[in-house]
């Protein structure tokens, strides 16, 4: 190319007016944009080579740009979308992620974040918050650009009540739970149990909230016998949560489970007790991560737009960078409910008055 | 503390002689020191804060502690894992890896790999080479500091024969394919196709050789219409696969599939066929992704230790980053054949003569 490329040429093959070229090209304004057409005029300025004016370099020099993410564990099958959904994002706008692991480990994630921290990252994308994360009260204390991914901080507690709003990205938890419960009424059952996430996490504490919520809605009596909190997000916790829930003896036909980690241990335990799903307990989870279709029976599940939570995460945390003054935002993303072959009717005995199905009796394998 | 923490001390908490302290603490020489023992040192060297030498750190300015890594897409299943492992590694060498997302395409590899130069990584680790990738080539001759994960360069290519040796670090691909062809032979298979990856790969190219090789050990005759390219590592590929197989007519009764992303894509095919697996068709994966012991039938395949190729690929660019000069290795790891529901004795009319299993006809439901 002759000349160095100008704003006026990016815009010309984006085929966009300067003045939306200029918003799509700046971090801080971008979301003022469509976002094809963002695209667009992105691959237009690589295309052409453009570099930004040097106002906009001397605003980036005191950058690195790049940011931290830190997640539990990325062998969590429901972490690589999200990641993948923040690396695309910041590429797009020149930055990159370092990412962590902390294993749910305190002591690990307060190293992880000191290291990241004398990296000199220009924020944190972090999706480990506990309800009264003290590590994440300092940071946002110290003026520290963050974005919480599918947490929120609980400012009703004591010690977090002077803490600046922290931003984040979660989906709409309480409906999702809703729609499972409604679902599982509609087929019939009165014998719901939830295996909940640990309930220092807002998900595990806001799910088990709208769970209970939603049997009173419909007037079925709570029966704390039904309730187990799993240690963790994960296959293990779930598989010692549901034996916990099936030797309690307590007549249950569905079970609604924290996420998708959960049902997969419970799936381990079905098998174990020889209980059949979904004649004789039926199974909801929540996530629809990679693969849980192609379980036997599928999995019934609330699908959280992951890579989606990643993208919004990652323009959330761009635009605090670019003018940390903005407003704390919560992002609430829509969820989806996906009825799969893990939910069905009850068995007779245990089906509710008024509904016509008549299956099999449930019996526990221990009997 | 009172006193700035020395090395003795770190040894000494350590429970090891110094000189192994040492060994440990620095990246070049970490690997001469067994791997729990290293592990043993650095957690020592935290817990007392301990800093390296002046001459160490001097060593180190030039630096930025930052590996790009490249892979095609984090939401494959089988990339999690292996970039854990690096992570791991990297950490405890206070080095971290930047991600990169290529999704198969060679513009966007190029991109990617410029940009990550452009933020002076010390090195890169790529997992998306192809067997003649010009791009590796040419980064090889430019003397920056790589290591191939899962893939080897074809030096008998002929734009390859200059090439400087490149390390990798890769499965024992050829003893992974014999196991399981012996497997389907000792069930009394002789009708076995191979699903093969992509013939651009050293991983698609090795796996389909060791198959012919096998079959020929076996003494079975090779039929070119049981052997299906796939356009990719993935589900969609998988399955196109597998219809023009099967589009093909030709009696099989046994199916070695490139990996497990491939294996999944059959899964669909079999259901839309109304295809019995295993007692029509047998399947067998490689890799052993998460979830696919959930399967139903669960997966038959090969169990690529992914953790530990990511962590091997790691110690290995952190010694050649320390010294360049080193001969380029390449790091072979044993694989384990794992024998799950997916696998059994073909329907009687296929059974090899001698082999005394009597099971139900195949028939195409096509037919």
């Amino acid at each position: 190319m002759a000349s160095t490329p100008k704003l006026r040429d990016v815009a010309a093959l984006a085929g966009v007016h300067p003045g939306t070229a200029s918003r799509a090209l700046n971090p801080a304004t971008r979301l003022m944009v469509n976002a094809d057409t963002a695209r667009r005029v992105l691959e237009a300025a690589r295309e052409l080579g453009y570099q930004p004016s040097p106002v906009t370099k001397g605003l980036k020099s005191t950058r690195t740009l790049s940011v931290g993410m830190i997640i539990p564990d990325l062998t969590n099958p429901i972490y690589p979308p999200i990641v993948r959904g923040v690396e695309d994002v910041l590429r797009d706008a020149g930055y990159t992620a370092l990412l962590a692991n902390t294993d749910n480990d305190p002591e690990q994630a307060a190293a992880q974040f000191a290291a990241l921290r004398s990296r000199q990252v220009d924020g944190f994308l972090i999706a480990t918050a506990h309800r009264d994360d003290q590590l994440i009260a300092e940071a946002a204390r110290a003026g520290i650009s963050l974005v919480l991914i599918h947490r929120r901080l609980d400012t009703s507690l004591g010690h977090n009540g002077d803490l600046p709003p922290v931003p984040s990205v979660v989906g709409d938890e309480r409906s999702g739970i809703e729609e499972a419960v409604r679902h599982l009424v509609d087929l019939g059952h009165t014998r719901i149990a939830h295996l909940a996430g640990p309930g220092n996490t807002s998900t595990g504490y806001t799910r088990l909230r709208a769970f209970q919520d939603s049997l009173a809605t419909h007037r079925l009596p709570a029966d704390d016998d039904l309730v187990v909190e799993c240690g963790g997000y994960t296959e293990a916790a779930g598989e010692e949560a549901l034996r916990t829930l099936l030797d309690r003896g307590k007549p249950v036909t569905a079970v609604v489970c924290g996420n998708d980690m959960i049902a997969v241990g419970c799936y381990n335990v079905l098998e174990e007790r020889g209980v059949s799903c979904p004649d004789q307990l039926s199974l909801v989870g929540f996530n629809d991560m990679p693969l849980v279709d192609k379980l036997r029976p599928p999995l019934t599940t609330v699908q959280v737009p992951d890579g989606k939570v990643g993208q919004e995460a990652a323009r959330l945390l761009l635009e605090r960078i670019a003018d940390p003054s903005l407003p704390a935002r919560t992002v609430q993303l829509p969820l989806r409910f996906i009825r799969r072959g893990s939910t069905a009717p009850p068995p007779a005995p245990y089906l509710a008055r008024g509904a016509r199905y008549a299956g099999m009796h449930w019996r526990s394998a221990r009997k």
